[in-house]
């Protein structure tokens, strides 16, 4: 629970290689996680080559920690595997459709997320990177996803080579609704947000990028509606291509 | 570690309560969890009504733990709230797209997950619902879950009454891929199915359903492609009218 509490993303790694073994221990005991029917619907695909982290690297927008972290592992919501299966076994698979993709998709992230607290734990830092859905046509290219397998998330993984202070949470009233979700007035909001709005670090980002308000960050430059849309299409589309939509 | 190494789902569970204050300790801990920009797009729910938890069973197939469970959690991908609040602060949200569904979907599996972990090393067990997108709509309405909310996964949550035997898993060359995705013979998904086809449950489960192969039961029985191909339509109209799809 400490390590949990402690904890915090990191995007500067040291030189030091992950140990072959200790990752497949990680990923061994991460398997534990719950999974549909106990299907295990997710494949991970593991970089280590410089040339595959350069391939990539766009998807990511070039983020340095895609080229400086020795290990990047691409989580892949899978019902290929297990199609293929019933294919050898005169079963007839039916996973060709949106639910099927939901299923692996939470089976991927509950696998993900049990490995990266276990890889915490053990003194690695991560950082996970969002942007593995904004692009998913070039990972699937570069990584060789067959049909049915779709890229959900990607962590970067090494030994830290920083110490970041730990970012800001909302209180735990603002995502904890008792017995059914109560809407947020305009007083809970101010409250809730008060300390996020406040923090230094906030105001000053609201300042040089001459918003108003720490909202219009979000709304005006780090996600906006524009690239929202534009990207709900690609990755409908990418869906379609790889099978999981009609 | 070790404590992953040895779970399993946990269905049973005794008739104590769980304390206010370690739920809160424990979903405050899981909001350590990675989030995209630090947005936290996820709100849960959580069910001690017998009457609210009466009305949540259809939605999952009436399974005994949901009336036992002395709690449950419904996780929740949540855009609304972060909605709420650029509302409030001169700034215009676009996540009405599908896009916003899939980011605040890993923020909440990745919580969930988190929270999972956690309450298990406190000696808690716990089920994942996957129930929970097979009937959306139902849950909405009985939780009152507002415009950008969609329940993403259902966790029963007590003490354990049960020690079940653990389940099997893969072995981890069957879902870890070196540098690309490799796909799979019909070798080695015979070397890989083994030991899950050769296990006395399921053959015992292929026998009293009278099928051939155990990957039938998954195709005829549990997860057959019609009722994959009717909940997806329903998952998908849920999406709309909660505005995460035009």
């Amino acid at each position: 629970m400490e390590y949990v509490k402690q904890r915090r993303s990191i995007r500067k790694y040291q030189e030091r290689d992950i140990d072959q073994n200790l990752l497949n221990e990680l990923l061994e005991t991460a398997s534990r996680a719950s999974t549909m029917g106990n299907l295990q619907l997710y494949s991970v695909v593991v970089t280590r080559d410089a040339e595959i982290k350069k391939a990539l690297a766009p998807a990511h927008f070039n983020q340095p920690m895609v080229f400086d972290a020795p290990v990047l592992l691409t989580f892949c919501a899978d019902f290929h595997r297990t199609s293929v299966w019933c294919e050898n076994r005169k079963a007839v698979p039916g996973y060709d459709n949106f639910l099927s993709f939901l299923n692996a998709s939470i089976d991927t992230l509950l696998f993900a997320q049990t490995f990266c607290t276990l890889a915490e734990e053990k003194g690695l830092g991560l950082c996970y990177l969002g942007t593995t859905i904004y692009n998913p046509d070039l990972i699937i290219d570069t990584l060789k996803l067959p049909k049915l397998v779709m890229p959900v998330t990607t962590v970067t993984l090494g030994y830290p080579a920083e110490n970041p202070p730990q970012t800001d949470r909302l209180p735990v009233e603002a995502f904890v609704h008792e017995e059914a979700y109560h809407d947020y007035t305009a007083m809970d909001i101010d409250r809730l947000y008060a300390y996020k709005e406040a923090l230094p670090e906030n105001k000053h980002f609201v300042e040089i990028n001459k918003k108003e308000t720490l909202a219009q960050i979000f709304t005006d430059i780090r996600y906006t509606k524009k690239d929202n849309e534009f990207m709900s299409e690609t990755y409908l589309a990418s869906m379609k291509k790889q099978g999981f939509l009609k």
